[in-house]
C-alpha cells in the first residue's frame, strides 16, 4: 500500500465547514464552540501530541457563516498558523485566573454569535474547567450555550475518501506489525515484554504513535480487554490476545489478533471460528441502508451468549480520530449506515471459568456494500 | 536504579483516603465526585489505557466518611475488582440514554451524601457529556454539586515516596533513551524517522509506553515545542531537541535534551550553557518554603528575554499521574514549594529568526532542598 500524503488539502477543510454551515442553519445555530482534540482536529488540521497536557483550553468557534476563529494559547500559534485557518487569536497561557475566557467571550461578541451549540451527547465532554466554563456563561450575558443537536457527531461519523486511505494505511502498518508477532512471543516472555516489543513493532512498521494496547492471555482466554499487561510470563497452550489503536497522522486503526502459544485445546480453534464467522455475518449485515443494530444482531446470532452474556456491552463501533466514535453495534443503537461510515466488528465470545475471546476487524461501508480495511484473520488462529 | 515494585500497597491508598477525608471535612464536602483518568487511580490504583476510548463515563465517589463507592461500565469490574476498592456498582455501558446517570444518583442518595465536591479549577475537566451532567444535578434535587476547593489539586501536588520512586524510574528510562539518540539521528534522516526510533528506544529500555513526545530541528532552534515531526531531513548544523514524557506504571517523567547534529554555530554553545545555568539557578531556588514564582524569577533572570519574550508561559510546572500538573512555575503562580513535589525546570531562550531553545530536568522538592531526578545535562550541548 503506498503512503497516503500527510494533512489535507484546504478543499476538504472548506467542504466539512460547508456541511457544518448548512446542519447550523437547519438546527439554528450561530456557531459551534469547540474545546477538544478531535473536534478542532477534524475543522483546523491542527495536529499535536500537545494535548496530553491538561493544562491549557484550547477553543474553535465555527460560525454558520465566515471562518473559524481559534482562541487558543499562545504556544499553540505557530503550528496553528501552519493550518487553514486565518482567524488566531491567543493569549499568554497559563492564566489560571482568565485562561482565555474574556478572550472568547469577545471574539463571540465581535462574530454577534448569539446562539453558540457545544457538542454534549454521548461519546463527548467540554475540555475547560466547570469553574471557567460558568464564568464564561456568566459573562455572556443573553447569549446562550446549547447542546449542538448532535452535528458534531453527524459530520465526524462519515469519513471522507482521504480519511479512509488514512484509516486503511493505520490499519495496514497493525497488520503488518501482527504479521511478526512471533519474533516476540513465546513462552516465557512475560505480558510487560509482549506489550513493549510489540509496540516497538508498531512504530518500526510506520506508525507515528502507539496511544493504545491492551491484550490478555490464559489457555480459555482472558478476564477482560481493558487491563494492563502483567509480569505473567506466557506459557504454553495460553491464547494471547493483542488489541492496538495506533495512529497514522492523526487517525487510529483498531483491532485485534488471536494467537495460540505453541498449542492449545481443541476447543480454542472451534471457538476461534466461530468468532470469524460472526465477523463475516457482521460483515455481510453492513451495507447502506442497514442498521448498527441489525449488524449487531447478525453476530450476535451467532454467539453463544451473546453481549448479554459479556461486558463489552457491544459488538463494534465507529473509529477514526478517536480510537472508538459514534455508532455502537448494540441492540439500541439504530443508527443507520451509510457509505465512508468506518466501523470495528468485534464479537465477543463467553468461553469459560469466566472468560472470554474477542475478534476485531475494520471495515469501511461502501455504496455496494461492506470492505475490509484490516486484512481479515482466516477461520483457524494463529499459532506462534 | 532497581525497578521499583508495581502498583502501590493498601496503606499508601489508605493514607490518600484519610488526608482527603480531613480535607473534606475543613470544607464541608460530603464526598468527591471524580471522572479522570488521573484522580481516579489516585485513589484506587485502577490503571488501564482504555481510558483512550471516550464512550464510556466512569465514576468514583470518595465520602468524607467511609470507603471510596466505583460507579462504572461493567466492562472495567474485573479490573477495578483487583484494585483496594470494595464498593464496586456497575452498569451494561454503553447506554447513551442513561450511562450510569441513574446509578450514580441512587448511590449519592443511598451514601446520604448531600455536598458534593467536584474538581473545577485550573487544569481539571469534567470528563462526562455536558447533557448527561445536566441531568444527574436536576435529577439530585437539592443535592449540591460545586467545587471542590482544590482538595484534589492539593492532594495530587504533594508526591508520596513511592509516587517519586515511579517517577524516578521513568527518567531513568528517558535518560538511558537520550543517551543512545546517536543511534538514531544523523545528516539525512527525517524528523518523523526520528521520532519513531526514539519511542522505540524508550519502550526497549522499559517505558510501558510513550504518551508523549515532541521535538524540532532547525540551526537556530525551533519556532514551537509542540509541533509534530516533519519529513524533513535533519542537516549537519541541526540543533535537534526530542521532548518526551513516557509513563511508567502510570508515573510519567517529563524531560527534553538537545543535540548538535555534527557541527553547529558557536552561538549554539553559548545560548545551550545560558540554558543549564538558568536551570541550575532554578534548582538551587526550588527549596521548601519558597515559591513557584521564586523558583521562575530565578531561573528568569538569566535569559535574555525571559518568558515574556517567549510564548510557553511559564518556565516549569509540576508532573506526575500527567504530563502536566500544578503548580506553574511562573510570575504570579505563588504556591508554596512541599517536599514531595516534583517540578519540571524548562527554560526557554529566544535565540533568533523566531526560533527558540528549550531545555528541561524532573527534581523533586526535599526537606534539604531539590534533587534531581533527571541525571542533569552539562553545560556543552550533546553532539551527534
Amino acid at each position: 500500500m503506498d503512503t497516503p500524503t500527510r494533512g489535507f488539502p484546504v478543499e476538504e477543510f472548506e467542504a466539512r465547514l460547508r456541511r457544518a454551515q448548512s446542519l447550523m442553519a437547519t438546527a439554528d445555530i450561530d456557531a459551534l464552540l469547540l474545546t477538544t482534540h478531535p473536534d478542532i482536529y477534524y475543522f483546523t488540521g491542527f495536529l499535536t501530541r500537545f494535548w496530553e497536557s491538561p493544562t491549557r483550553p484550547w477553543f474553535l468557534l465555527v460560525p454558520q457563516s465566515g471562518p473559524p476563529a481559534a482562541v487558543i494559547p499562545s504556544i499553540g500559534a505557530p503550528l496553528m498558523a501552519s493550518t487553514w485557518i486565518r482567524d488566531i487569536r491567543t493569549w499568554p497561557a497559563p492564566a489560571p485566573e482568565d485562561d482565555g475566557i474574556s478572550l472568547l467571550a469577545d471574539t463571540i461578541e465581535e462574530l454577534k454569535l448569539e446562539r453558540i451549540g457545544i457538542p454534549d451527547g454521548h461519546e463527548t465532554h467540554l475540555r475547560v474547567p466547570v469553574g471557567d466554563f460558568a464564568r464564561l456563561r456568566e459573562g455572556l450575558g443573553k447569549i446562550s450555550i446549547a447542546g449542538d443537536q448532535g452535528i458534531v457527531r453527524a459530520l465526524r461519523m462519515v469519513k471522507s475518501e482521504a480519511e479512509i486511505a488514512k484509516i486503511s494505511y493505520a490499519c495496514s502498518i497493525a497488520d503488518r506489525a501482527f504479521g511478526r508477532v512471533q519474533q516476540i512471543a513465546r513462552p516465557g516472555v512475560s505480558m510487560d515484554e509482549v506489550f513493549r516489543r510489540f509496540q516497538m513493532l508498531c512504530l518500526e512498521e510506520g506508525a507515528d504513535w502507539v496511544p493504545y494496547l491492551a491484550g490478555g492471555a490464559g489457555e480459555s482466554g482472558y478476564a477482560d480487554v481493558i487491563s494492563p499487561a502483567s509480569s505473567e510470563p506466557l506459557t504454553k497452550g495460553d491464547i494471547l490476545m493483542l488489541d492496538t489503536g495506533l495512529v497514522w497522522d492523526g487517525y487510529f486503526c483498531d483491532f485485534d489478533r488471536n494467537f495460540a502459544i505453541g498449542e492449545s485445546a481443541a476447543e480454542v480453534s472451534r471457538w476461534h471460528a466461530q468468532l470469524i464467522e460472526a465477523t463475516e455475518a457482521g460483515f455481510a449485515a453492513a451495507r447502506p441502508g442497514q442498521r448498527a443494530s441489525d449488524v449487531f444482531h447478525a453476530m450476535n446470532q451467532l454467539l453463544v451468549s451473546g453481549a448479554d452474556g459479556t461486558d463489552s456491552g457491544r459488538l463494534g463501533h465507529g473509529l477514526g480520530i478517536q480510537l472508538t466514535e459514534w455508532p455502537s453495534l448494540m441492540a439500541t443503537d439504530h443508527t443507520v449506515l451509510e457509505p465512508g461510515m468506518v466501523l470495528t466488528l468485534e464479537p465477543v465470545l463467553a468461553t469459560r471459568d469466566g472468560c472470554i475471546l474477542v475478534h476485531e476487524e475494520n471495515i469501511v461501508i461502501t455504496e455496494s456494500g461492506a470492505r475490509y480495511l484490516s486484512n481479515p484473520a482466516g477461520l483457524e488462529i494463529m499459532r506462534v
